[in-house]
């Protein structure tokens, strides 16, 4: 059980710049086993801090008997207090997630393809990302004059001639003194070991292409053209254990035919694969995403 | 402002075959100004009326300083009781809206074209509306036999040699020993008056045809393939003052191209406006939807 | 290679109540190793048979060095005589499909799902689907009456005690005397057997849920809820050897979220199931389709 | 009637770089009152001159009695020599296009968003548009900077204190010496004066926000989120006349719904924009649009 967005953890945790906890905007993700009144116990610690509910979602999931629930507070509170005080309403085993306002720190992973990293420069560029994007990191060189094209960091950790565990040593030492809450693998096309991912628990962001039905194996274009799909998507799921299987977070897709080559298709598959994720991006910055074991519940 | 779905207000209602008031699962639907407190106040009365919260949904819209709220409960509460609670924890000006959660009652109104009613239909027979279509009224008789193959009644109004008042006066007739909750517009082909509709308010869904550019006049699949619009869409929605605007429900498009002859876009058309209808009937006799002004709240 | 919507093959084919080759509106399906000249060549016959071209599609398929081409023509020609001509100017092993535009001849096969079924009994009713529903055959009776409301005759043959060879004798025997061009799966939940495929191929169209990703084994609607998909998609395609795997003729999703039950989930599935089919229906109906290995090529 | 992509007219036209005319790929594009034998006669020229059709499309609008046809051709042909030949069986007042394939010359307008020219101008630096961005001009100087990063020219010509008069010609004078095959409109918020579109008929391409329904005067996006629109679209279209009403070449839609601000639809009114122009310029750089009086003809 998890919250995403949460302060990252680092020993070296980096100041985020305030002095206070006295912040006016806060969100707050609670999970717990449903019970009744939990919403009226959660709103009366509120009322009791004299903040206002900006706004307000919960949901129940009766197969688990899982309450959820995201609200936004305005007012002069402070954070641990209001944190102690749901605690003492709410079933012992709640997790309790409380945060300020604020854009969160991003990396991005990139190996050689362009689509998704431009997607995410010009949005941060122009500041509609909800994020700050720090750095990029590349396995390959290919893409660090278009970042730089952008006044953003580029470290290029080639793989070449290293064992996993040094290359992710490595990155590691890249990504650490960033203090990211997130990191972007916006077609980082290396396999992260358990070991990494477990450093970064529904906080690495993957993007990938996926087709009715799904195809095993290399060149997944040029079997969905044998196939004659009818339909290109694109998945953006949190990475855990296993790449491509972590919990959902958009799926979106676009039609094509016979009439498309394989190359045409991947171009197709690139501009689907860019807007899924940018759209992923804004649920997770702005903390509007549970996740349960291998599922989202997401109130956007 | 107003809240759909509530009891009909005919001095004949007939008796909803219940024989108290002490049913398992309400909805509640709560509109106020806003204010600090609110859904911890609201949730207070639920709690001490021991019902149990099944799912909840607020909305604030800060342009107009309005509350939404939506709710399910599960409990042995009594109606009346509960209401009035209700009004002693909210401002004065607030609506509250508190029912079982049952199948609603609707009538069709139809002229010739049957593509809305036989999906209504279909779905009314084997249970998959959240409502009983208690009778099909036309202007023309084309539609008689075909609503008769799913035994439901079919009365034909003409309007034929009558005044709008005439014709209003015998619709009306007919309509009234069914003490619909609903009626639905499934391409009826005449426009009602004001005083007709005043008397459902926010209880009569129409659903026609929307291009972009939209087209006024005559013939509007004709404008349509002149102009070569690339979408076709339909919008369901109340109907208010002005047949085609009231507030909105659903919308949804689907794709055409120059291809497509006038006949094939009327039958696109025809197809997106029957499954934008029952999608929007779904929302509705769900008890998910709130108007104000000329704009819905939908909680889905 | 295989043309889909040519004249049946049944020793006793009724006759199709036409007593001359003399039609006036023709679609010709030619498929062939691509070679330079081939829509002169073609258009060339077609000129000195005194017809007229109404509508022209080719396209080649640069992998396979295939050439497919779609042509409607109007005018007093002999079928047989063209065709012939069309041999002689054409590489030899090329396919040639010429056909009189008519309504297909279609049986239905269903279990007890009634959403498919449905929609097409409607559309068969109001004459929208540019074919015929000569019946319906059930191995349950579940659906029986709903079809007598269509006036259509229902056959109920229960796999119950009874080999699958011996079930598939007697659905045969049901079948045969009907001639039907084709024969559509609606929801038919039984496993045909390739021996039974083989009669008909390329002339089987079934329909059936997609997810994303694909879930293999029992109540796929249940791992989906549990997984948090975000989108329900639905897949029509010709039944070869495998089930679910012939060639793809329309693939359509829509959105879903955590919010949706199992039964909510399976409601927005028959939806877009139904309409994914329609909308197959009139591709292959109006012989808008080709074949080719596991891949279809549609000219709409 | 008028062909797109066509070499422009400009009296100092830059010479395109090629020395001959006998180039390996051609695109064809005629236009004609429909005829019989059209197609065989087209096609006969193509043989005579030993090129071979890598893919040919046609389509007649029965309404208007018109043929279109787009032919792709291989071979060493010669331009003029076939456009004669087309010339001779063809009827007289046909239009006859052919030109080699190239990547299109533009030149972007724009005001102060960046959406729309950020899109443009990373497909540019990847070589995915199909087209070289030779410049962008602004009326305002804010996208300077951003176009520089991409090491794009960039000119500032304001309009202020100018009359619109003038200020077309300043506009003018700084596209001439780049002698564009098209001019983007990518949110330049500038009326053009009918003057100045005819300069570049069916060559001025345009993107804007489109709602069902329309709204009239300022701030559309206000007025969609109080009409509580259920859809926000986008449409990419030529320019004659009227600003917004040109021969439409793509429209795209997203849903909304009551819980996005206004600023919220703003992003996704920008978001749905960039892709549907992008679209629409794929469309038109690879020559598959014909554009008849107010409605184009598009083969993808």
């Amino acid at each position: 059980m998890h919250y995403n967005g949460h302060a990252s953890a680092y020993p070296n945790n980096v100041n985020l710049s305030r002095n206070s906890d006295l912040f006016m905007k806060y969100t707050i993700l609670i999970q717990c086993a449903d019970a009744k009144g939990l919403i009226h116990a959660i709103t009366g610690v509120i009322q009791r801090n004299q903040a206002n509910i900006i706004s307000n979602h919960e949901f129940v999931e009766h197969n688990g008997n899982l309450f959820f629930m995201r609200t936004e507070i305005e007012g002069e509170v402070n954070k641990e207090k209001i944190k102690t005080e749901f605690a003492t309403v709410l079933p012992s085993d709640s997790s309790i997630f409380i945060a300020e306002k604020r854009k969160k720190r991003i990396v991005i992973l990139v190996t050689k393809e362009h689509h998704c990293l431009g997607e995410l420069l010009v949005r941060n560029q122009f500041d509609e990302l909800n994020a700050s994007v720090l750095a990029v990191i590349g396995n390959h060189e290919d893409l660090a004059n278009f970042t730089g094209q952008f006044s953003v960091p580029f470290h290029t950790i080639s793989h070449d001639d290293k064992s996993r565990d040094d290359h992710e040593k490595e990155l590691m030492n890249a990504i650490t003194p960033y203090a990211p809450d997130y990191i972007i693998l916006a077609k980082y096309m290396r396999i992260l070991s358990p070991g990494f991912i477990a450093r970064f628990p529904n906080r690495i962001i993957n993007i990938h292409h996926s087709f009715l039905p799904a195809f095993v194996g290399g060149n997944p274009y040029r079997q969905a053209y044998e196939r004659g799909v009818k339909i290109i998507g694109a998945t953006a799921h949190f990475v855990n254990d296993n790449l491509d299987e972590g919990p959902i977070i958009v799926q979106q897709v676009i039609p094509t035919d016979h009439s498309h080559s394989v190359q045409e298709m991947s171009q197709m598959g690139r501009d689907v694969e860019k807007i899924t994720l940018a759209k992923a991006l804004k649920v997770v910055f702005d903390d509007r995403i549970f996740v349960n074991r291998n599922k989202t519940i997401i109130f956007d």
